[in-house]
């Protein structure tokens, strides 16, 4: 039985594992929390860096001698494999730990396997406290081990009647200052930041991280499937971050600097670029979560491939009438045919709202 | 000085007050509280229905010669004018009330000059505790005196990308149950309900209200410039409330009811007709508050024309990615054009958003 005690102490883990977000990838983010014999909280810690110690290094180091006959609360079931900092599952095993909960198992074919080897060696090991919570936390890291592609969350700003621009084509600024700052922490917390050709064309978008302390600056993806959008001297090619403009197999190029040319088959159902290769190849080069900027032709793209797992849109309480909408064609063109999804969150970001929503289990029509 | 009773005597008039939506048009809401000289509440009343007693002589009848000595707290200036029902001022002196708090000043000609009343005999009176909160509550009636036209809300229901429905039309249902249900409840507040060709000549609408108990019909409207949308049979012309289907002055429309035909000017800009003079002309025959229901191409007329007074949206999370937006031409061509709003309420309604929204106070670009 979960006791209250085990609550507090997996609760913190995830608070813990959060500060990792943005910084772990191509790992999960993982929390730990150690309580010793008498359930006086002894050592804590989080994974902060790909190639840093796990989780439970950390709070391993912080108990030192009093994890003896103690029990650490881990978010994610402690890794069984000898990577770059050996495995936890052997560390709880060596520090006398008598008991290990964690929240959710390892879906990961390389690292799993660490609950059995703690039983073996005598620890008492259960999974599933809080697993639900702690999945929303990793949600990025577990959807992309699952299904070998980058989690998608796709943000856009609209007026409340839809529109992401005035008829004349202008756009500056729909949304707060204080919206847009809230976009540059999605950026900080993604691992790579997509936008299509014609967001390139009309906004010379920079992509990077401001305002934002000690964030890591996401790889930069433009789709330009004709590669026409993206000029010699555009902002996005700037020497802040790496950049990947993704072209045609058979696009002339030669102007873009030829490391950062991805080259990608078009998609088999119509305009554009084959959305599942180009999710495939960022996957390969370890990024396990995108935030996809835009505009409405790739979004819909995007979503016409079922590739989006998170929509964020920023709605600011204007009215235009006119200008283009926040989603193009998606192949749906029946209301049946409709992608439905759950809100999981309203909140006031300055004037403007921010809606967050994720596609809803599988229902009838999808 | 405002003690906390005054407070709590006034913020219950103002609830009172709010019971008689929809029912007291056209004339305001009004709610009444007295408290004896000892300060314990010995009346209280709201206006029910035009031609029925104010709210001050529910409230003087209930408290009986309680009322001596005591305090009246009423939401609007009491009236000074001898209506179907007599000036409330003076029925407050001869009830020998020693104080009076209201909240909101009376602005119509014909009634205001109450207070002048109670203080020439003697009556110690105040104005303006919780005067917005009373203003909120009378916003209909308050605009519908001031500007000499109907208050107008609009509704819409849209998907998250904006959409109201599929590109092949299908639009039933995009949002819930629970959200339309809603909607009839605005219907019941509202002296009528309006929608434009399109909606009639799509969905055949009935217009009526259905499920809100006690429920008074509003007054139905179609604007149908050329009169060629509402067709002998068609359902918003049942038994159930009276209709107007308002016409362009040229329009041949031998096929419709005479009683239900209006004939207004075409509007000086473009398609469709004068909505000032359909206001106008709804004003003329007591309507003081309507429901504007769309469609986009309606809607974006009365936005061009500056008559909309309140917004709320029903947000369903879907996605469509094509098909009609909420709201159609309304005369913005430039983001700087674009009409701003401040978000007053954002609530679930069952898996929906609902968004209300009022014009901001004069901004920069506006």
């Amino acid at each position: 039985m979960d006791t209250a005690a085990d609550i507090t102490a997996m609760r913190r883990a995830i608070t813990l594992a959060s500060r990792g977000l943005g910084s772990t990838s191509p790992n999960p983010v993982v929390g730990c929390v150690i309580l010793d014999a008498a359930g006086t909280p002894v050592g804590e810690g989080f994974h902060q860096r790909a190639g840093g110690p796990h989780a439970e290094i950390h709070a391993l180091r912080a108990a030192g001698g009093r994890a003896r006959g103690g029990t650490a609360y881990v978010t994610l079931e402690p890794c069984n494999h000898t990577g770059r900092t050996g495995p936890c599952a052997q560390a709880l095993v060596e520090a006398g730990v008598s008991r290990v909960v964690y929240a959710v198992g390892d879906p990961d074919p390389q690292a799993t396997g660490g609950a059995q080897t703690l039983r073996a060696a005598g620890v008492e090991t259960v999974g599933g406290l809080l697993a639900e919570e702690a999945e929303a936390g990793n949600a990025a890291w577990l959807t992309s081990v699952r299904l070998g592609r980058p989690y998608v969350l796709w943000k856009y700003a609209a007026t409340l009647d839809g529109r992401i621009a005035a008829a004349d084509a202008t756009s500056r600024w729909i949304t707060s200052p204080e919206a847009r700052a809230d976009v540059h922490r999605l950026r900080a917390e993604a691992d790579a930041v997509i936008v299509g050709s014609g967001t390139a064309r009309t906004d010379d978008p920079q992509l990077g991280v401001r305002g934002v302390e000690g964030a890591r600056q996401p790889l930069r993806v433009v789709v330009d499937t004709t590669a026409t959008a993206v000029r010699p001297g555009a902002r996005v090619l700037d020497g802040t971050a790496p950049t990947l403009i993704a072209v045609a197999r058979d696009a002339g190029a030669d102007h873009l600097p030829a490391r950062s040319v991805l080259r990608l088959p078009r998609s088999a159902t119509g305009r554009g670029l084959d959305i599942q290769a180009l999710l495939g190849a960022l996957h390969a080069r370890g990024v396990r979560s995108v935030l996809l900027e835009g505009g409405p032709v790739l979004a819909g793209a995007f979503v016409a491939a079922g590739t989006v797992d998170k929509v964020v849109g920023y709605l600011a309480p204007v009215l235009l009438g006119a200008g283009p909408a926040a989603l193009a064609d998606a192949g749906i063109s029946t209301i049946s045919r409709a992608l439905r999804l759950d809100v999981t969150e309203t909140v006031r970001i300055g004037p403007d709202l921010r809606i967050t929503a994720v596609p809803a289990p599988a229902r009838k029509g999808n």
